[in-house]
């Protein structure tokens, strides 16, 4: 038995997990890309506008960690995660701009037990988050391996 | 004309454009994950030892992100790049540990010209990231969009 509220067993294919809110900065979005992805639209407010992007925008990967930090705090923190093997697919559908704030949340979509590992079960979730318009900015789908309550 | 060396014309299909090496510092790891992934085994040695990744490892997300610097690096910061729809799939396939280095690939594997932007062309890219001791630890594959040097 584990002490975590989110076991294997606990995710219901179907249910929907609401994630928290995130308001996006412009000294994150900067600080982020200074690192890992260092392109005009990411670094600067003038070279944003240029860009179809529209303005200065979170790279990519920057909104795929902070979809991280969001599903962490949701429930991933209190659970029997044991990592994830990899990503389904990603969609950078709307750029995601210095001000905006993130919502969300995490679908279960379907789920099964391990062959090899009687105590493992895969879990696969859809992510989606939304600006503070409404407008779904990004989607990723992933599948990340849980414990079990009650290994047999 | 542009000015960049990489234009949608000078991506070959199959060929293949070398990554430049990055150590893995526990530092690092620790950094990354507190902000966005903190989840133990990618905070403590000892949590890490304790999992099933067998160490201090960096979370699946920093690894992303390390391979953008890479590809930035390597060519996209001297490109027409204007940005990727999207991700097609991500392969987490060994921990990557504090001391590690990294090196890859990123091999092109389709390319097309937009429809309706004439300007604009998708190329597709197949990144692989090797640590010190030659194994694959990551796969990753995605398209992004440049501009032609030569629009028609």
């Amino acid at each position: 038995m584990t002490d975590k509220r989110w076991a294997y067993e606990d995710f219901e294919v179907g249910a929907s997990i609401p994630l928290g809110s995130k308001l996006v900065t412009a000294d994150e979005i900067v600080e982020f890309a200074s690192e890992f992805d260092p392109q005009p639209m990411h670094l600067d407010e003038e070279a944003g506008r240029a860009s179809i992007l529209g303005g200065l925008s979170a790279s990519g990967w920057h909104s795929c960690a902070m979809l991280m930090r969001m599903i962490c705090d949701a429930y991933l923190l209190d659970s029997t995660c044991q990592g994830s093997p990899g990503v389904d697919f990603a969609k950078w559908r709307r750029p995601v701009l210095a001000g905006d704030t993130l919502s969300g949340n995490s679908t279960i979509t379907t789920k099964r037990l391990s062959q090899s590992r009687p105590k493992l079960g895969f879990v696969t979730f859809r992510y989606e988050l939304f600006n503070q318009d409404g407008e779904a900015v990004f989607e990723l789908q992933n599948t990340a391996m849980f414990l079990r309550s009650e290994p047999s």
